[in-house]
């Protein structure tokens, strides 16, 4: 049966009010939920949603070795500081090695530095029916509930998933280094779409002035719809230098954006994504739902090895299962 | 109107027999058609699908820095002067930032040392509907039909797309580099099962016993399906060390597999999650091919910014419009 006709499945209204509470075992405990079965995490997300739209939502990326996990903690340290409560997620792209993170992140993360009044959870890539932006949101949706003023949403800076779920944040931080092989001029105008601010860290380093150069010239060629110029930030994340600097950029942004519609539109554009994303997970639930499913994924996975069928007809066949599914009764029972 | 009720459009049946001669001019239009749009290349990709199965998949995942496209290059040098006939498909996940390559990736392409009997394309994320793992399905399909002996798939080892693109293949090789932060115990046993080869490159560098004598570590706990014991080998790609005994490595994994059940139940696996992925795309196509879609998304997208509506209840309504899609005429018009 698919998503559309289940009645709502009873929850657990205790654990929805400790999370609107902020309570981070309760955070931590919805999380997993959702995590590990979206039919089970989607009414309480569905209830959690009214209460959302109040965090600031910042998605930093920038390669490994570029110091972003420093950068992250340290940012959420400086914000700490100003007594505002703080959340971070940290999207790891390498643990489709299950289990395992390839260049140590998930080693790194054990030891962070971040203070015991900051929310931290690592998303892993593993295991997400419908993609990792899909499950990345629906975190989102929690910690945003859960009464966070700011989110910080890490990723390393490849993979479109990655790059989906950081351009779903209200400002977009792309991290670089000198010296490290980062080719400015090879990034091309693409990465203006993303960059709301651009962050040297390691500028101590010989060379941020000529990453800095480049960087310019790029964004002096850029012209963005809203007329943001993205300004450059210099930061040594491990001294803790230039973090107010970065604060002051991302609130600069903020407060062009705040002033116009592009805030709204940028809201819209990033639920459409999401509303497809959502789509493409719920229909693949339908399927996999249905043991009777499998069995025929069995069958046609032999016949395409066996050159019986194409792949496409095999999809194709799938596919009309679903709608033999949601046929028999009418669907909608939604707003 | 869903592609299950689609007569079979027109194709080109020249193109056709042109990429099942060989010819490269051909192929390349051709995977631009497949690439440009789902709808126009399917028709093509089924026609091809009968004449695959032939050639051997190769799949090479590594990190930035581990000197992967050199030793892709060389080991296609290597399999051409045995007179086999060599395509390389090369991911590029970085390139989300629209036309871009952060790494410098795409630049290192122009200029990659293979000689010109090799086919190579460079598959960029951005604007694959249902994925990269999808799209890179089918540049295999063409491929394969092509008559290409040996197709090396080359990724960036990070997001699960790229995991998935590597993992379809028929033996799949893991690189590894010497004291580039790829702490080797982090990777835990997860790794263990996509690597059927482990390349050590660029091993004249100091570090490389470390990570061959941790590898082995981790080798010798793990216990795969098929008793196969995955083999370490260093190379020095710059130079062209060490490409025989990647060959010979292969060709050992490939000599096992064959002779047993595994290599079919892997093709049933990869076959099965191709399926899925096809038909997630197919879905995504439906939706959107229809423009009434794009204003019911739009709304859609309006109100859960709004928070009128949430947005589990809006991609469920999304969904229900595949169903009035599909409903009025019975599907599976297929085999």
């Amino acid at each position: 049966m698919p998503p559309a006709q289940h009645g709502r499945p009873e929850i657990n209204q205790d654990l929805i009010a400790r999370v609107l509470e902020g309570d981070f075992r309760s955070i931590s405990r919805l999380i997993s939920v959702v995590e590990n079965s979206p039919e089970a995490g989607r009414p309480y997300l569905r209830e959690l949603f009214q209460h959302t739209g109040k965090s600031l939502k910042i998605g930093i990326t920038g390669s490994p070795g570029s110091g972003k996990s420093t950068l992250v903690d340290q940012l959420a340290r400086y914000y700490r500081e100003e007594d505002r409560k703080v959340g971070i997620i940290a999207v790891d792209p390498t643990s489709p090695y299950s289990g395992g993170a390839i260049l140590g992140d998930r080693i790194r993360m054990q030891s962070r530095s971040v203070d015991r009044g900051t929310f931290i959870r690592s998303m892993a890539t593993r295991g997400h029916l419908g993609g990792l932006a899909r499950a990345t949101g629906d975190v989102l949706t929690v910690l945003d509930a859960a009464g966070f003023d700011l989110i910080i949403v890490e990723t390393v800076g490849v993979g479109q998933d990655e790059v989906d779920i950081v351009r779903a944040a209200d400002v977009t931080m792309v991290i670089l280094v000198p010296g490290m092989g980062d080719d400015v001029q090879a990034m091309k105008a693409g990465i203006m779409e993303i960059g709301d601010v651009f962050v040297i860290n390691k500028a101590d380093r010989p060379g941020a002035d000529r990453v800095e150069v480049e960087l310019k010239a790029l964004i002096s060629m850029s012209a963005r719809a809203d007329g943001w110029k993205p300004p450059i930030v210099r930061t040594v994340a491990s001294e803790g230098r230039g973090l107010a600097e970065c604060a002051a950029a991302i609130e600069n942004y903020l407060s062009l954006v705040r002033a116009s519609q592009f805030q709204r539109n940028r809201s819209i554009r990033i639920q459409r994504e999401r509303m497809l994303e959502l789509a493409r997970a719920m229909v693949l639930e339908s399927l996999l739902a249905d043991p009777a499913t499998h069995e025929l994924m069995d069958r046609l996975a032999r016949e395409i090895t066996d050159r019986v069928v194409d792949p496409y007809s095999a999809a194709e066949e799938l596919l009309s299962r679903l709608s033999e599914q949601r046929a028999p009764e009418p669907a909608r029972d939604t707003h």
